[in-house]
């Protein structure tokens, strides 16, 4: 069981910090929670005593009778210790501490902050907080929180309470409420990851929001917790989110104001991808999100139609159907061949369909068309647009018939099998017949933009759940089992001799234990094993010069291709040795690599970074310019089965470049995949990892050739 | 003066069609233009007689007395013809025809438009419409529509009725409206362009809105007459537009309900921005430029700062920035030292300006900072995001406050050089401080992303505005005086031919007439020529096959590279000549052209297509990979100067390629341009010319060179 039952199921709660006086903190709460009729004991602790809303107070909390599951805790900074011990002393499971002034300032409140988590830990009490604004739990009716809420589908956890306010102002005017609502505050105990958790369990939660600035990492492990809460959560109930900070200057401003230290935002962008949710930038379309998710069935792909009276908004609408990931199909030959039985032939029925003027002879037209598309198999989701709600400002008859209509409409759509949601241009003026349409399960927008990107948030929810289901399999190329001993003492004796960064042919022999295919190597000493190991190679060879000192070896003029020939090993061994230490005078040269010179492909990259919230990561992209020039890459947490890589290498923009552009053959795309997967592996069970970099990587029309490999180890 | 004087400020107005049966369109009209108070006479008239609204009618147009500037028609389109006639006997200026049932219904219709425009023609009388809503203008307090519109700033153009009310139910809700506002139907005369040159000269036109579903064009000239008068216009007047069919699936949407051949929305996109328009996609953003446009002072640059009181919102507000096209760059030290003496140490200051709650121990701080940013030179424009609006919720004595503040904030923006726009989270509840506000200069919005979003447009126009005035000087390459005439001679001798592709020896000679550097070409006839030729350029030559039936030389193993030798030479001219016999029998082949091998360099594309609503345009791409995998390429439409063909080219996203990517030196930017240009300007003079495709150029560190180019006339 969660540790968050006491925190939104308690059975009993006292206020510690209650208070007459109503410009305090200690009042609202008390006031929230008596008028929001909580279902359990309210016990108020006050140092002051006295009544508070006609209830006796406590002088603190180890008076109050009975058990306490949560305390509430609403005084000052220079108390909060001792309190938090008669917390732990009376047994209490969970506390929110609503107060400011702690970690938020400074080293002196990190430090009490510290102080507080020792108590908590060791008295197993979880804290929220502090610097929150509280709480409230549709469960137990209760409202620990200073703001005004209603119960509903939603549940909203928060970094900040301005954007609880925000985000409820909007809530409120769509009739949205909440199952859970929290503020993490300075994240000291409870973090994001408890709340995810807690809500998979949570039967009245129909769609989870999070408003994020950063997540609070002491280790990787603590955004890895996040992931995996959030896969297990989303696989359950979508998760969308607001994460700041995505602009270069955004994450800077982010920085000065959560004083975090923060990790990549593209990888934090993959991240949240890959743990199921769907990223959305604004309180509207959080909100949007929310309320078609609380509504809508499932969609089960990206196929919509289109149903309008007015040309202009259905085109709209299927312009912005490709912006926001979605397709607008013509229709099948079988379901034109209906819709053309219902509508006149000035009526355009390919997708969208067209209603022309035509309800203003016929409202039914709307009905019999929605039916057809209700029923076309090859139809995900609908998206009706345009100016249902507005005949009935033509006459009564009209305002009656429209009434009609749309019980009919909504009755099909709530029996039938896809979500449909619904623009009109009379929305603001919320006519009787868009509110019934709208409190029966179909999201109904003023702007075509918000519907039709509605949808789309719907769309890519049943892809992200697709992909969760199989990027969590067990597909792994295969490896050695051996691999992981293997390349460790490599390791080891490159951090026994002081170094961090491998040398190519001890990163090459890395690779090599966990069964990525890359070409023999040969490290010469002499100018005689050089010609000895050429005579062994045969063919076109590659010369690198191996020094932990030269990192950057084309620079050092340590490389040299095409070796051909004996006499040619003897005297690049010579030249690379001379330049390596005409450009690093006393570097430790361990000698110059052969390796057979690889056929050409297209340039790709292979690598991990680490990433401060998420630990290890595996990217893929396009070499060269691409690269360089188009930043074209896509990144994953590590480690990742085939279809996460699979599914990577689909991601990036020049995926043409290696489907065979240009009348050239296409490449292995598996082969890529694979070593990706084994790449993620192999940083994910060998931590003391912090970079690989395969670069250039030839991808080939069969398998691929590793050009040049480095892995650096952490500091 | 502009036709369209008598439509927008006519003296005396003719309703044809006038009836007193309020399920009519005759009917509505009379209402509208009686209540509305038109500053002029208004005859109503009807066949079937009588009084309407307790006015006189007249049994026809020409019973009438006095003159008649503008006569509104509405009667079936059998009746439309002797009607039409009457009008232009009685000296009609303009009429619009707000009936249904004409071109839009098919063939028969058109033609009934066809019949109506000679009679227009010949009496030399302007047509709005048919199949419209009307028009307004408040300049004579008319409203000859049937939808409820107020006197405002914005004028509005619209090719759909359904639009016009949703954007005005938009501009209600903020207290927006209109100078002129006219919807144009079939275009069958009157064109968006003649409403754009009218609109130049309304001095009450603070902004122009078009919602645009594609320009009736019978010849190019009709686009690009739109073109004229955009610049012209947007020289003065904001230009804000909506354009559906944007998508592939929405040209596609969008043609079936135009019914219009469409051009290519990449060029359309490309020719609003040639022309100073701003494109937007939604009805809510058309408002919202239009309220900042009506409101603000122009934006010098892209530069923002962000003042919030709320640190999420000011992140947000810094993410947005970089969407949509802004800045939010670190303010100057200067600037910072001045906010210091002002705001808390924990606030912080770099941009956003974090406010931290401090404004509810002393609420002038907003002004304070406010009046820093406005005097910052380095600032082009400064939104206001976070909590404004919510102080007053807290007591009395903060309403009064919050109220002084804005006041005082609003003088100094109003005094102030830039513009400034606002979001609060408590917008939507309309406090008073925030309809103060608004009500005096300052956009308030109630989503971070509307805010920053409207500043990206003010910013944009800014930026549009200064390319208008660079991309109307004269600054071209040189080109030869008689290129025209000589150019011209050798099309003419290629149609006389028969022919519609020029071969590759002809088309670089027309380039070579307009200037174009272009490396010499020798046509040898037989294999000695060949020899002889080869003895001429010497070094390493290219050799290719010279036919009108072989378009794809390398297809038809036509091309020989690297000949360097009168022996290769000679036998290279035998095999490709044997290698187009067998490619296509009886194909004539003029003989096979000799060129130096050229530097290779970066891969560029220069062409030109035509446009069916522009006509010759001009564009630039990077070669190979980037335009066939990324499509990424720029437009214009032709002819363009130098400035332009410079901004055009740096449009590409690959422009890095072209500045020195991977430590290669940097290319021949003018170079580029100036081919650009020149092509830009053939096309213009030389408008039997269909196509020309330069593939590749290779950019040079200085120069260019030409390795391809062909060149289509119209069929």
């Amino acid at each position: 069981m969660s540790d968050l039952v006491p925190l939104f199921q308690p059975r009993s709660v006292a206020l510690i910090g209650a208070s007459s006086n109503s410009k305090k903190y200690g009042y609202w709460t008390a006031k929230s929670l008596i008028e929001n009729g909580f279902e359990g004991d309210i016990h108020l602790v006050s140092r002051t005593g006295g009544e508070i809303f006609g209830r006796p107070t406590y002088p603190d909390i180890l008076a109050v009778p009975g058990e306490v599951d949560l305390a509430i805790i609403a005084i000052a900074p220079k108390h909060i210790l001792p309190i938090m011990e008669q917390c732990v002393e009376k047994g209490v499971k969970c506390a929110i501490v609503v107060s400011t002034g702690f970690g938020e300032t400074g080293p002196e409140g990190k430090e009490l902050e510290r102080k507080m988590l020792e108590i908590a830990r060791k008295g197993n009490m979880r804290v929220q907080g502090p610097n929150c604004m509280g709480t409230y739990s549709s469960a137990k009716s209760m409202n620990a929180s200073i703001i005004d809420l209603a119960p509903g589908p939603m549940s909203l956890v928060l970094q900040s309470g301005n954007f609880g306010i925000d985000i409820n102002f909007n809530a409120k005017s769509r009739n949205l409420g909440y199952s859970c609502w929290a503020t993490i505050g300075n994240q000291m105990d409870m973090r994001f990851h408890d709340f995810v958790e807690y809500i998979e369990e949570d039967e009245n939660t129909k769609v989870l929001l999070l408003y994020m600035e950063g997540l609070r990492v002491e280790s990787e492990e603590d955004g890895r917790k996040f992931l995996e809460a959030a896969k297990k959560t989303a696989a359950r109930v979508p998760i969308a989110a607001i994460k700041i900070g995505r602009s270069a200057a955004g994450a800077r401003a982010a920085a000065s104001h959560t004083g975090s230290l923060a990790g990549s935002e593209k990888i934090f962008d993959a991240a949240l991808r890959q743990a199921g949710i769907i990223r959305v930038d604004s309180p509207g379309e959080l909100l949007d999100a929310a309320e078609a998710f609380s509504k809508c069935k499932p969609a089960s792909g990206k196929r919509i139609a289109i149903l309008t009276d007015g040309g202009g908004h259905g085109v709209m609408a299927t312009d912005f159907a490709e912006k926001y990931g979605l397709e607008a199909p013509v229709l099948s030959d079988a379901t034109q061949a209906k819709l053309r039985e219902i509508l006149m032939p000035h009526c355009p029925i390919k997708n969208p369909v067209d209603l022309a003027g035509t309800p203003e002879a016929d409202m039914w037209v709307f009905d019999r068309c929605l039916d057809v598309l209700m029923k076309d198999p090859d139809v995900d989701g609908i998206v009706i647009v345009g100016l249902y709600g507005g005949y009935a400002d033509l006459s009564e008859e009209f305002r009656v018939l429209e009434m009609d209509v749309a019980k009919s409409m909504v009755e099909k759509i709530n029996a039938g099998d896809k979500p449909v949601v619904m623009h009109s241009i009379y929305q603001p003026q919320h006519p009787e017949c868009l509110d019934y349409i709208s409190e029966h399960g179909v999201p109904v927008f003023g702007g075509v933009d918000a519907a039709v990107k509605t949808m789309g948030v719907l769309s890519t929810y049943s892809e992200l759940k697709k992909a969760l289901r199989k990027e969590s399999g067990n597909e792994l190329p295969s490896m050695p089992a051996d691999r992981k001993e293997r390349a460790s003492a490599i390791l080891d004796a490159v951090k026994a001799a002081g170094r961090k960064n491998l040398v190519e042919t001890e990163a090459r022999h890395v690779l090599r234990c966990y069964g990525l295919d890359i070409a023999d190597d040969y490290l010469a000493t002499t100018a005689d094993e050089a010609a000895a190991f050429y005579k062994k190679i045969g063919g076109k060879v590659v010369m690198k010069i191996v020094s932990p000192d030269i990192l950057h070896k084309t620079d050092a003029g340590g490389v040299a291709l095409n070796i051909d020939s004996e006499a040619k090993a003897r005297s690049a061994f010579e030249q690379l040795v001379k330049n390596g230490r005409t450009y690093k005078a006393g570097a430790d040269i361990f000698g110059v690599m052969l390796t057979p010179m690889l056929p050409g492909g297209v340039e790709c990259i292979i690598g991990s970074s680490h990433d401060n919230t998420f630990g290890p990561t595996v990217m893929f992209g396009l070499g060269g310019i691409f690269v360089e020039i188009l930043k074209d890459v896509a990144f994953r947490v590590a480690p990742v089965n085939m279809p996460a890589c699979r599914s990577m290498i689909r991601e990036i923009k020049g995926l043409g470049m290696l489907q065979g552009a240009r009348g050239s053959k296409a490449c292995d795309l598996e082969a890529l995949a694979e070593a990706a997967c084994i790449i993620s592996q192999l940083v994910s069970e060998l931590r003391e990892i912090a970079e690989v970099d395969l670069n250039p990587v030839f991808a080939l029309e069969k398998g691929l050739s590793i050009a040049d490999a480095r892995i650096i180890l952490h500091g």
